[in-house]
C-alpha cells in the first residue's frame, strides 16, 4: 500500500499492526467511522466487538494480563471513554498496558461544543500514564507508536489516544515505526544491600510481592530469600495475575479485611516492599487503622512497580547466599471434588478438583468466593485473574478478553451475581466470538460484602437499608439472561449437579454459564 | 430527633427531605453504608435500588424532567460515579436538576491511595454546574441545601456533592434549612426592542426554541409571534420535555442531520436563539459546513438558557402586538393504528392511535423511529423526553426514572435495541418497583445509525467494518432479557401483533417489555 494514499485512521491501523497490537475491542460511534472503514482496508486486526465501553476496557485488561502485549480499544467520544473508565481504573491499578483509543469531535467541531462534547481529556487523564490528542493526520501514526511505547513500559499503564474525526478521515497519515520498549530500570547495589541488612537484622519480617515479583522465576528468588532468613511472603491483596497450580511455587495473600490483616502481621517489625505501594486497607474504618501492618513496623523499599523486580529479588538472594529451593513433596493430584452444603469451602474443593489444566481463572466472586483462592493451592495449573482496582464489573470482561489471548485455553469466570450484572453485556460478545468460557455465576442475591460492611462500620441495620442490599427481589434469572444473549446456561442448586456441570461445561468448545444458586 | 445525636450520614438525609428531594437513585458501595443506615433512622426517602450506576443517574434524568425537582443519586467513589458519567453528561446537556451524592475514601484515607480512590472531584466537575467536597460531619448540611439550590438554578444543572465515609460516620450533623430559590433573570427590555425589530425586518426570521421556551404557555407567544410576522419557529433537535399531542400547540424540531437542516432553513437571514446555545451539527463531516443554518444568516439571543424565556417570548409578542392564538381546527382522535409492512411510518400511526392519555414517552429510538416524533402529532396529550447528550444508554433508565416521578402516568419506552443494551439493568428496577412502564424494544440488529454514518463520512463498507455495526450474531433475545430481570415481555413480528400486545400492555399494571422484530 502507498502510504501517501493513506489517510489518517488507515496509518493508525497499520502503526498498531507493525507495533504488534493487532486486536482490537470496540464500541464505534459516528467519530470512529474511518477507523472501522480502514480495517478493510489494511487487514490483520482482530476486531472484537462489544456492547458497553465498559466491556471494551475490561477485556482489554484481561487480554493484556494473559497476553503480555496490549490490545487496543476504541471508544466514542467522552461519554464513551466515560463508560470504559472504572475498568480502565482497574488496569491502572493492575498496570496492564492498554492503548485506549477514543474517537472524537473534529478539531474544527469542537469549539462549537455539539451535544456529545465533553472534556474527554480530562476524564482521560487520571487512569492514564499517557494522554495525548492528535491534531492532524500526518501526527496519528508517530502518536500511535508512541502510545504503543508508553502503555508498555514498566510497570505498563493505559496510554489514551483521543483521535478527532478528521484527522482519521484527512489524507496524509504517515506509518510509524514500532519505537523501542524503554528499558526497565534495575534496583541499585545499595539498595540490595541495605535489604539483605534489614532481612540479616533476626527481626520478623514481611516481604510484600506484587505484579511481575509474583511471576516464578522472581516468586523462586522469594523463596530463596524466605528460606535462608525466616522471612514471611505474602502477595499484595488483589493481583493482575498469578501463575499457580500443582508444582508451581505458592504465596499466600494479605487479607482483604484490615483487622484479620493486622491479626496476621502482628509482630512484623519489618516490612520490604516488591512492586508495591505502601499497601492500605481497602477503607477506612472508625477507629482502625487504615495500615494492614503493625503501626511500629519499618516500612522499606526493595524495588518500586516500574523496576526489574525479578532482578531485584535473585540479586538479593545472591546476597543473601540462599541456596537453591529443594523441590516440595508433590501433593496429591486430581483430589475429590466437594460434596453437600454449598459453602465457600466446598465450591473450592470442586474447583480444586476439576478445574481444566492450564485453565486462567478470572475471580469476581467477591464475597461468596473468600476460600476459593487459598483452596485452589493443589488445582491443576493455572492463571489467575483478580479485579485490581476495587471496581467491580471487570469480571466478565476479563473473561472475555483472557479468551481472546488465550484461544487454546479455557477461561473459569467465578463471578458473584451483583458484580456480574455490571457489564452482563459481556456474555454476548462471549457468544459472537465463540470463546472456551465457563462462567459461574455465585446467586447469593444480594450484595453480601456490602452487608458484612455495614455491619464494619458499625452501622444500624433496618429493613429500608437491607434493602439496599438486596438483589433478589425479584431473583435475577441467568439462564434466561445468558440466553438471551446466546450463551448456553444451566441452573444447579446442588453440588453434585455443580461438578457435573462443570466438568461437562469444561470440556465443551463455546461459552457456558451455571448459575449455581446460594441459598 | 434530637439534632445533636445526628452523625454526617443523618444530617444529610434530613436536609435532602427538608429541600424537598424525597427519591434517592442508589447504588451504593462500602463508604455509604452510613447513609444506607441513616434510611432506617429518617424515614421518608423513596430510595431506589439500581444494579448499575448508569441506571442510577439515567433515572435521576428521567425523574426529574418529569417532576420538576431534583432526586438524589448515591453513588460509591469515583469508579462508581464514572459508570454514571454518560448519562450525567445527558442530564447536563438537558439542564436537568440532579443532586448527585457520592461517596468516597474518608478524609484521612485519602493519601494513602488504596485501590479504589480516583479523582473523584475531577471526574465530576465537567459535567457539574457545582462539586464540593464536604470535609467535616458539620459541614454536610450546608453542603447538601446548597447543592439543592445550585442544582435547582436556571436553567438547573448536576450539583455533585462528594461525602468521604468520615464525614458520614462522624458526630456532629447540623441539618440546613432549604436556601432560597435563585431567582431566574429577566431579559433586558432592550434585548426584547431589538428582536422586534428583526422579527418586523421582513427578512426571513427563524425562532429556535428550547427548554421552558417549549412548554406550551411559551410556545403560545411564540405562536403569536410567527402569526405576526412569518417568522419559522423550531425546537432544537434533541429535548428534554415537550408536552404535545391532541389540542396542544406543536412545533417541529430541527433535523438531526445537517444536510436536512440547512435545506431547511434554506434563505433564513436571521435566527433568533431562545433558551439554547448556537447550534451545531452533531458531528463534522468532510467539506460540511457545522451549522444547520446558512453561513449568511445572523445569530442573535433573545434569551440565554438561564434567563426566564416564557418572560422573554411573552413580552416580545406584546412589543410586536401580536393577536391572541385563535383555535385552531381540532384534527381527529384516535385515528386507525398502522398495517402492514413495519416501517417507522407505520408504527408511528400505531402509536398515533393507541399512546394512552397523559402518556410519558422516553424516546431513544434511534435510527429507526425518525418518523415517530412527526407522527404522532395527534395522540393523545403526552410528554415527550429524548435523550439529549448523543450518550446512548439513557432511554431505559429515564424510563424508570419517570415511572417513579408519576406512578399514575403510563411510561412508553421507545428503544432501539443497540443503545438499550447499554443500561438493560434497568428493566430489573422497573420490575422490583412494579412500575407501568411499556418499553417497545425496536430491533433491527444492526447499529443502523452507523451504517448511515459510514456512508455519510464517504467511507467504504466492506464486509470487516460492517461486522462492527452488526449486531445480529447472535441475535440478542429481548424476551429472554426482560424475563431474566423479572419483566414480562413477548415478541411480535407483525404490526396487528404489536398493536394488540401494545395496547393490552398499556391497560396492565407493571412493566412489559414488546420486542419489535425489525426484517
Amino acid at each position: 500500500m502507498n502510504e501517501n494514499s493513506l489517510n489518517g485512521a488507515e496509518s493508525l491501523v497499520q502503526t498498531l499492526l507493525d507495533g504488534g497490537v493487532d486486536t482490537c475491542f470496540a464500541n464505534p460511534g459516528t467519530s470512529e467511522m474511518h477507523f472501522v472503514a480502514a480495517l478493510d482496508r489494511i487487514p490483520g486486526m482482530h476486531c472484537v466487538l462489544c456492547l458497553f465501553e465498559g466491556v471494551v476496557t475490561g477485556a482489554a485488561d484481561g487480554y493484556a494480563r494473559i497476553k503480555g502485549k496490549p490490545a487496543a480499544t476504541l471508544l466514542h467520544c467522552g461519554p464513551g471513554l466515560a463508560n470504559g473508565l472504572a475498568n480502565l481504573h482497574n488496569a491502572k491499578r493492575a498496570n496492564t498496558p492498554v492503548v485506549n483509543i477514543i474517537g472524537d469531535q473534529a478539531t474544527y467541531h469542537r469549539p462549537f461544543d455539539a451535544p456529545l462534547t465533553a472534556d474527554t481529556e480530562g476524564w482521560a487523564r487520571p487512569v492514564s500514564v499517557w494522554t495525548r490528542t492528535a491534531t492532524t493526520a500526518a501526527s496519528v501514526g508517530t502518536a500511535a507508536a508512541t502510545a504503543i511505547q508508553a502503555a508498555s513500559a514498566a510497570p505498563c499503564g493505559v496510554a489514551s489516544l483521543i483521535l478527532p474525526s478528521d484527522v482519521c478521515w484527512d489524507a496524509g497519515g504517515q506509518v510509524a515505526k514500532p519505537l523501542a520498549p524503554i528499558p526497565t530500570p534495575k534496583v541499585a547495589p545499595d539498595v540490595v544491600a541495605q535489604m539483605a541488612r534489614v532481612l540479616r537484622s533476626g527481626q520478623p519480617t514481611l516481604l510484600l510481592l506484587a505484579g511481575r515479583a509474583l511471576e516464578q522465576d522472581a516468586l523462586g528468588s522469594a523463596h530463596r530469600i524466605a528460606a535462608a532468613t525466616d522471612a514471611r511472603l505474602l502477595s499484595t491483596t488483589m493481583n493482575p495475575r498469578v501463575a499457580r497450580g500443582r508444582g508451581r511455587l505458592a504465596v499466600e495473600r494479605l487479607p482483604y479485611f484490615g483487622d484479620m490483616a493486622r491479626t496476621k502481621l502482628a509482630g512484623i517489625a519489618n516490612v520490604i516492599l516488591v512492586g508495591t505501594p505502601v499497601p492500605a486497607t481497602f477503607f477506612a474504618y472508625p477507629g482502625k487503622s487504615p495500615r494492614p501492618y503493625p503501626d511500629d513496623a519499618v516500612v522499606h523499599v526493595l524495588a518500586r512497580p516500574e523496576e526489574d523486580l525479578a532482578d531485584a529479588l535473585a540479586r538479593l538472594a545472591d546476597e543473601l547466599n540462599a541456596p537453591p529451593l529443594t523441590s516440595t513433596a508433590a501433593l496429591p493430584a486430581n483430589p475429590e471434588p466437594g460434596s453437600g452444603a454449598i459453602t465457600s469451602q466446598a465450591v473450592a474443593q470442586s474447583l480444586n478438583a476439576l478445574l481444566p489444566e492450564n485453565a486462567i481463572v478470572v475471580d469476581e466472586s467477591v464475597s461468596f468466593g473468600h476460600a476459593f483462592y487459598p483452596g485452589t493451592l493443589n488445582a491443576a495449573p493455572h492463571d489467575w485473574l483478580q479485579v485490581t482496582g476495587g471496581a467491580i464489573g471487570d469480571g466478565l470482561p476479563m473473561a472475555l478478553g483472557a479468551a481472546i489471548a488465550a484461544p487454546d485455553r479455557r477461561v473459569v469466570a467465578l463471578q458473584a451475581d451483583g458484580s456480574g450484572m455490571y457489564t452482563v453485556q459481556a456474555l454476548w460478545s462471549m457468544a459472537r466470538e465463540k470463546l472456551d468460557v465457563t462462567i459461574v455465576v455465585l446467586a447469593n442475591r444480594k450484595y453480601a460484602i456490602l452487608q458484612h460492611e455495614l455491619a464494619s462500620v458499625g452501622a444500624t441495620t433496618g429493613k429500608t437499608a437491607l434493602d439496599m442490599l438486596d438483589i433478589g427481589n425479584p431473583d435475577l434469572d441467568w439462564v434466561q439472561l445468558a440466553n438471551g444473549m446466546g450463551v448456553a446456561a444451566a441452573r444447579v442448586d446442588t453440588l453434585e449437579q455443580f461438578n457435573e456441570r462443570f466438568a461437562q461445561a469444561n470440556r465443551t468448545p463455546g461459552p457456558f454459564l451455571i448459575e449455581l444458586v446460594i441459598a
